[in-house]
């Protein structure tokens, strides 16, 4: 055990979909000794949706700050049972949060939605990650960067998102006007959390994480970083009025936030002053945490899926078309980080388990009790091919104005048969994006997968190990992301001198990988073909059928406006 | 009420999919006086199935003649309650049933499954409509007809169907060469009881309908009966030889197949020597129980539907492609029948109501529960659209090799809009029949509806009066197939001179109908654009996508015989 870290612990706090969970971890070797995890209590499963749009996803400022408070404390409180652990022993906390995650806050930095005139306004909100409301403004957005000719999307796969910083904040200038009005500035999840948890929420001193910054805000050091104000300003005069009160500068997440003000420090039983880490995406810190490095791609597998690699700054990587951003710093300081991702995995399966579950698997664990009956079934035998997307398409289409599509039904298809084709449908997705990353040269020579879904199901594992015709390995850790934000707490508190120095000693894999089943394989290259037909029939330009869904979705939401 | 028929009676008895149903009504106004339903008890719902095969649908013919004896016996027992009844006012039997579904007989013109050594092999049973296997077979006598320059096909549409007559009898030589040897001759389930109660089992004395020959077997006067032995030959030698051995004439359902037979009177407790109607199928029936006449296209909506039109034969009707069938007589005497379908209809709601049905509707009613929330969303409120394929398509592309297909799913699809989308698939589908039938200048003036769907479910109806853009009439008579047989027995009996006759007195519409509503109509031809470009992708060769469904199905069924 290395001298420095030796008896030291540090404090990683991760914001996810629906909770954030505090861990403590031993520096000497990234394990778990105490954690906490704090549910948000607003809209449904934290979550404010709106059932007249399935495209809005908002959460509430508040719960963010509760769950910092509660979340350390308890992790704290319980830490406190571990032999050799004392408070003072904590050397430093990291921070990392779901986004893009905009929120609007004052010129204090006071999200709006604390403020009371604007409390039930869904716009002055967290505006979630998933929040798909500005799919006409990410259109505009990339058509603008097109005609305008900015280099700003060729980092991007070419095609800026409705679910990034710019598409949400222009939606909110076009339909909340007053909120736009309100907002000083906006600020990252990822980037409030550290600023609030030590004392510096005054826009002009919030340090921004570069991961964010680079990965959802077209942040580059290239053009000077943010987008000029003469794009801003075709978008919305508002927008480039906006620019001068956002930031200038962004840091890669080893970098220090602050100190924890010790107001803060009194709550949660920690020392004031500990150092504070700058913020980083919660799937990038996944990948920190899982040991991401050269050749490895690390697949956070949740709600949503990230795809992680880093690749070395030293040869140019082409621009990748289709993938969501390569951005120097933004998972490794000195590398590039490459992210690509499915917009929906788990969340497809808890969708059918919710809302399609027949009653003979509902006791229990759906999830579970699915899965033992669909892992009965041997690829093809269901005659079932899905599409994953029934939250769009975030790599390589980057359309979210795609929808999930079922084929192959008969009267007897059974509902473990079509809980299996989700799950192929999601590992054909996530092949998509790995033969697409292949193609541009960056090699995956490992898959470290890790999340809930790596952790809870095996047969998920097998079918993407047999799809991918890779071994799946499973990250040692169980809380990957917030072990990464721990990993920078270690290094902004000095337990190491770099994130890659800590990664060797505080991450790893588990002992099983799933190994690929040759005659499961060659199945699913069958399967695979047809997949993609259909793929590229639905989802790209031209073919005739690339209109259908578009079509549906706009009719859908013409139906529930009442037009 | 006219002289001949006061004061008496007609039994009716119709063999649907999963029962068997025997009425009598009152000759004078078709009104039902008393009714019996028999259960098939063999099998899953009265059919045989095999697991690894979901073409598979066999029934056994004990269940039919157990059918008609409980059946008889128990309606006029339940028909002594009523004022004015007595067995000696019935005047005549007359009987319709499912079909193709033809039975292997022996000599004696017992079906094979009620002899021990046959028994227990799905081959000798009686091979239902819906039974798939066959679509191999059906293709090659489409192409042996097409290279033989054969006729036959126009009348059908130009494509022969795995679910009729030579299809499955083929299939069976094929693949059960002992039962196809061992069969002496073959006999719809239409004409098999009428034999059976008149005592006329043996082969050469069963009168056949011309329903099924005509709509099925591939009969015509045209061609001199059934095809010749050369074409027949080059199927397979087995079925030249076996054409001697079933029949030569085939004739209108009010034609005479016989008189009930002393034992089988006795069991059920109507006078021996009562006229017995010939045989029909039980859409056909179904057809006339609901009044068809010129212009009015008669839908019975079941499991599947059947879409049933008559036409004068003063003027000749060109081919229609894709239409099941036009056969001279084959509905009513002395018109052209022309009959259409959709290989499942309530057999997709079933399935979606048994397999993937939420537990929040399981209490009670499933499809009331279904109905009741589907029924308050708007038209092309959810975003999907479905393809009504899940046991094939019947008409227009007679192609048993297409599946299922719900598109446009997103998170928080739910359980009532997917039901909705199902049922909207099948309006699709049905308008897609009516637009075929006027383009080929059989113009649609009215639509009466019977049959299950067409009494249970108003949100259905009203879906398809949207849809077609057309008013949806229900037939009076909750019955109409068997009050068609019934109908039909009564000529046999005298009660009238012809079966239209008796139709004017014994069919009617009920006081409600469902009209189009505008705004409803406007949208729902928004979505059936959708619905004709996936048709049309999936369904017609050479789009690049016709592929898919067969390819899955082709793998699945590799996949199920363990290659």
């Amino acid at each position: 055990m290395a001298g420095k870290q030796a008896g030291t612990f540090s404090l990683g706090v991760d914001y996810g979909t629906n909770s954030c969970r505090a861990v403590i971890v031993d520096t000497a070797n990234g394990a778990e000794i105490a954690a906490h995890v704090y549910n948000y209590p607003t809209g449904r499963h934290g979550i404010i949706l709106d059932p007249k749009d399935p495209n809005l996803a908002r959460q509430n400022p508040a719960d963010y700050i509760q769950g910092f408070l509660v979340g350390a404390r308890e992790a704290v409180r319980a830490a406190r049972k571990h032999k050799g652990f004392s408070p003072e022993k904590v050397v430093g906390i990291g921070v990392d949060g779901t986004g893009s995650t905009p929120l609007p806050v004052d010129k204090n930095g006071t999200p709006l939605a604390l403020l009371p005139q604007w409390k039930n306004n869904p716009a002055a909100q967290a505006w979630l990650w998933k929040d798909h409301t500005a799919h006409k403004e990410a259109a505009l957005i990339t058509a603008t960067a097109q005609k305008m000719k900015r280099p700003f999307l060729a980092k991007y796969g070419g095609i800026y998102s409705s679910e990034w910083f710019w598409s949400k904040i222009l939606h909110c200038h076009n339909t909340a006007p007053a909120v736009f009005k309100a907002a000083y500035s906006w600020v990252e999840l990822s980037d409030f959390i550290p600023a609030f948890i030590t004392g510096n929420t005054r826009p002009d001193r919030i340090v921004r994480n570069i991961c964010s910054a680079g990965h959802k805000a077209m942040f580059s050091e290239d053009w000077g970083g943010l987008p000029d104000k003469a794009f801003l300003k075709k978008l919305a005069p508002g927008l480039a009025e906006l620019r001068g009160r956002l930031f200038e500068l962004a840091v890669p997440s080893d970098s220090l936030a602050g100190f924890l003000a010790p107001d803060v420090a009194k709550k949660i039983g920690l020392p004031a002053g500990l150092p504070v880490a700058a913020g980083s995406m919660d799937a990038h810190c996944g990948a920190v945490g899982s040991g991401v490095g050269e050749g490895a791609l690390v697949k956070v597998m949740g709600t949503s899926t990230t795809d992680m690699m880093v690749g070395s700054m030293k040869k140019k990587i082409r621009d990748i078309p289709g993938i969501c951003g390569m951005v120097p710093g933004s998972i490794l300081p000195g590398m590039y980080g490459l992210e690509a991702g499915q917009s929906a995995v788990g969340d497809i399966f808890n969708w059918f388990a919710h809302y399609l579950c027949p009653e003979e698997f509902t006791k229990g664990d759906r999830h579970a009790n699915l899965t033992k009956e669909a892992a009965k079934l041997r690829p093809g035998e269901s005659g079932l091919v899905a599409l994953d997307w029934n939250n769009g398409n975030r790599t390589v289409l980057v359309d979210p104005l795609l929808s999930g599509m079922l084929i192959g039904t008969t009267l007897h298809t059974t509902a473990p048969e079509i809980y299996r084709a989700l799950i192929e449908a999601t590992a054909f997705g996530a092949l998509t994006i790995v033969r697409r990353f292949e193609e541009y040269g960056v090699k995956v020579k490992q898959v470290i997968n890790c999340g809930g879904i790596a952790e809870k199901s095996p047969l998920t594992m097998q079918i993407y190990a047999d799809v991918l015709n890779r071994p799946m390995k499973i990250s040692r850790s169980s809380q990957t992301c917030a072990l990464g934000a721990a990993i920078f707490g270690a290094v902004a508190g000095g337990a190491y001198k770099t994130a890659q120095d800590a990664q060797k000693k505080m991450t790893g894999v588990k002992p099983i990988t799933y190994k690929p089943i040759a005659r499961n394989v060659k199945i699913y290259a069958q399967l695979y073909r047809e997949y993609l037909t259909l793929h590229d029939a639905f989802g790209k330009p031209g073919t005739g059928l690339d209109g259908v869904m578009k079509n549906l979705i706009a009719l859908r939401n013409s139906v529930r406006k009442g037009k």
